[in-house]
């Protein structure tokens, strides 16, 4: 893997101080730094704009914001943690008894030091974020209170990077962009993906790739509403997220469940230990995707999931809690996914009656009486399974053979004649 | 529950004295005082009427019986425990030895001082049961031998409490009366459905709900008989039996195995940590029911099955052996079961496409960053499932979530116009 | 049995000695003892026939091989083992160095004494299989060797004994008698068929019997290919191989899975605690029945699958091997599932509304309130499931009633006139 994990670690340690939202220049500053490393076209959406149920919201930039006392002594102070300031506060210059705003602070009661991640996208409001240790610190008296933000018509900013292949059908691969300094959740995912679309990028394609970085739950609202006229063609679709920590490599259906992603992703999930789970209606941008008015193919590769890992939307999901070796395990099961969805197909054996004389062809060592090998047993698998109703890949499930192995069977039997592609 | 494990087994102490059998007096004493609770009917079907493959047998009484010594003194007496004839015994009046007497007589295996419960129903006998210590302590010679019953042309009775609801659905709910001085079976089911009866009297309901009070087999056999007109109404239906001892709350599923009764009877029964078992063509009137010409939905709630219970059949199945808690837990069970029966319902998502903005809606907290609660995960898959192909109690079982908050959830999105009743 | 076990053993024994392979005087020998126990008929193949994608071989017989010092001491000598000649060796006289026959020499790396079976069957060429132990000793030098075979046009012989039975519908018995002196892979077969042939022949039959003896693979692919007319009689197939070693019983399911044979062979075998392991296309004659373009309802009984046990194809898969009571039990289990597809069915229950009245028409006891037993429980379940959906072994799968049990209910039941075969 030529140092991915690493690859992807350093992308990670540079986009993570960036202060990015649903909407804003830290978004932009983000899909930048992707652009750089493979094609990605920037998408602006102005505010205001009817999206399916939803209309796209102000767009909000944060330059400051603090709370200091009397003397000017910062006691929080959204340089040194951008999560201290509630996503999406509006612009506040105040001077307030600590009383007064207590109301406004929120704390995590998981830890004393953790700092939680809170937002307020679609209620105008404000708030600050603390440890329960800063909380506790906080002597009764009269407070500076500035938040020195923007919220005004502006844009929403996703990216995207199509990269096509031979055919009409259309593989999406989307991670959300719109958490500050949050590391697993989700500049792994964001990583992951960069890297993943560089490597499509340089291999022969049998199907489309469209690679979406998109602020959660609205991102993908926008995306869906401007290209309905592309969902038919999505055959398969994987939402990245948390792929960063040292949880199970995990793999959640599509809600149907049966899809070919379904397939694929608890074949290479499952065959790795990880875990495969069935779908739910929580967790990241698969919830619009899965929502029954598209019920699109997507399911999610993840490793600890939303809410699964200690520091979960808090200050302690950190890069410290990264682990290269992770991030690129988590790369390989997509680019796995990948080659399977892209080389998976229904066949027919053109010699049903019978098995067909293998070792005239030069497919069967000749000298008989000892076991079979893998590649015997795989040939004889696709033959007998090749009806036009079972694809390599459920010939590789049920054989328990590597679908590799099987694919290589097919190839096998396809040069000599005896298999055709099923229509 | 207001004290309704105590009143039903202070029902139960009523109605245990009674010599009961498929037909008699017993019976219609023991209708009389359910009819004292609920609105209940008393139907009579005179000897001989042709039902299904079945007539009618003639009625049976019994003031007395006994088996006494040449001085008068009754060594077996029906006075101290109805259990000792075989019901259904014809008339007798003989002086006979005991070896002559000694086929007349029924011991129980399983205990020396049990004395079985035995019946002839149609074929013209009568005999004795007794228990193995007082078979043994008869000394030879000769006994006066009395059985002062009738069997004649009469009628059978049961009864039956009609409660309209507002459509045409149906539910339909029964247990058998045809036992004397048996507790759990099946005077426990007796005082659960007359509690259940009253409780569904007094509350709205969605369908008509069918109480039949009847004796076993040939009662049910009787009711449809009489009512094939009727049964195509039924959508759900339930046999009571043996609900008061300490045994696992129990559902047996209807023939069908997947109806909704199976569905509801399953969920509540699995959810309290009861067992939720498949049809199996024998038990007691849900073997008429689930026949295959009629094949109603109607499963089983029981604790023991019959025969799992130590004194099953005999007069160790007193009133010593119930628990007031948990005829209770049973009660509750059944209520439960008739609650998702009357609230599940198949909805259409009117917003399918991407999820609605149910903050904009006040359905969802306006601070994120949080983990959801169960209310807020019940909207997301109710909206998620409501294609028209998924019931609220689907819906509860795949999520796991309590029924009840699904449905409050349906509600909410009802209310705000994002759901609609599937047609 | 009256010593089925031990008959098949000696027949084993008997034709332990010859020479087998898939074609040649060895397997006609074994046909003809096969042929004085049950009426089989010979059938002779030409070299050269177009059979399927393959062509029947030239015909291989050997008298004699050896390796020879020059002092005329054999070293290695067929006629101690005709394991010792790679099947299919076409002639040699010559005389070498040991390091230019080397090559020619196969060793079994599982065991420094055994001596491996090969075959060469569609490549010309010859060899010899010895043990290390022989090998090791071999000291250099120059050695006679002599291959004294023919391989030329001749047949392919197979045997094939037909049993009509009173409709059209047929069941296919085969085994492989190909192999030389090797006990349980398969003359453990042969004689459990041959044994099965002879019990079979005089039974009453429902369905008629073909039962084959023919060489693996080339032998199946001869018949099917002659044979295309008379595939759509077959309701049911058992491959029969490796049935003498102390392995548990084994049933492997046909292709389909769900075929009349695969529910009475998982259902004999399971209940007597045997294995049932779904279909894989390897193994034997199954390959070729269960090709994709036949698809036939063949399973396969075995005891130890090929590869499973210690000395498979090696001198040690010898009749010390063999235990008579495991062969006798394989027949037993063969039998049964024979009984089950003549005496399965599909019955309607002529009085579906409603139990019958048993007690009326002798079919259940007079006195009530005891437990029922498996006859009467058998009665119930054949009434409530006779619905012309659920056949008497499905009946017995589900209620875990003994299958003679079912039957016995259903002949019962139609005796009374209360089922009718369903149509």
């Amino acid at each position: 893997m030529d140092g991915a994990g690493r690859r992807m670690y350093e992308l990670m340690r540079e986009l993570y101080p960036l202060c990015r939202s649903i909407t804003g220049d830290g978004v932009r500053a983000t899909l930048r730094t992707i652009a750089a490393r493979i094609p990605l076209e920037l998408h602006e959406v102005p505010s205001g704009t009817r999206v399916l149920d939803w209309t796209v919201p102000e767009e909000w930039n944060i330059r400051d914001a603090y709370i200091a006392t009397g003397d000017g002594r910062r006691v929080v102070d959204f340089q040194s943690c951008n999560l201290h300031v509630v996503s999406y506060s509006e612009p506040v210059r105040a001077t307030m008894t600590l009383d007064d705003l207590r109301p406004r602070l929120h704390t995590d009661p998981r830890d004393p030091d953790w700092i939680p991640y809170r937002t307020s996208y679609y209620t105008r409001s404000w708030g600050f974020c603390v440890s329960r240790r800063q909380l506790d610190s906080l002597r009764p008296g009269v407070y500076d209170v500035v938040v020195d933000s923007t919220l005004e018509p502006g844009a929403l900013t996703y990216g995207e990077c199509y990269l096509p292949g031979e055919g009409e059908t259309e593989v999406l691969l989307t991670t959300h962009v719109c958490h500050p300094s949050l590391a697993n959740d989700n500049l792994s995912g964001i990583a992951l993906l960069a890297e993943l679309g560089a490597a499509l990028a340089k291999r022969p394609r049998r199907h489309s790739y469209r690679l979406l970085f998109i602020p959660g739950t609205i991102g993908s609202i926008v995306w869906l509403a401007r290209n309905e006229d592309k969902l038919s063609a999505i055959i398969a679709g994987l939402v990245v997220a948390c792929v960063g920590d040292a949880g199970p490599l995990t793999y959640k259906r599509s809600r149907r469940g049966d899809a070919l992603i379904d397939r694929a992703g608890g074949y290479v999930v499952g065959r790795s230990g990880g875990r495969v789970l069935d779908f739910v209606p929580w967790g990241w941008d698969e919830r619009q995707f899965n929502s029954p008015g598209f019920d699109l193919p997507v399911g999610c590769l993840a490793r600890s999931l939303e809410g699964e890992f200690p520091g979960y939307h808090s200050s302690a999901d950190d890069l410290a809690s990264i682990r290269p070796d992770c991030l690129e395990e988590s790369l390989r099961a997509a680019l796995a996914i990948v080659e399977v969805v892209e080389q998976d197909g229904v066949y027919l054996n053109l010699s049903p009656k019978g098995e067909p004389q293998l070792g005239r062809r030069g497919l069967y060592r000749s000298t008989g009486g000892d076991a079979p090998d893998d590649d015997q047993l795989a040939l004889l698998w696709v033959l007998n399974q090749s009806d036009g109703r079972h694809s390599l890949l459920e010939i590789a499930e049920r054989s328990r053979l590597p679908f590799a192995t099987i694919r290589r069977a097919a190839d096998a039997l396809l040069d000599a004649g005896l298999l055709a592609q099923a229509t």
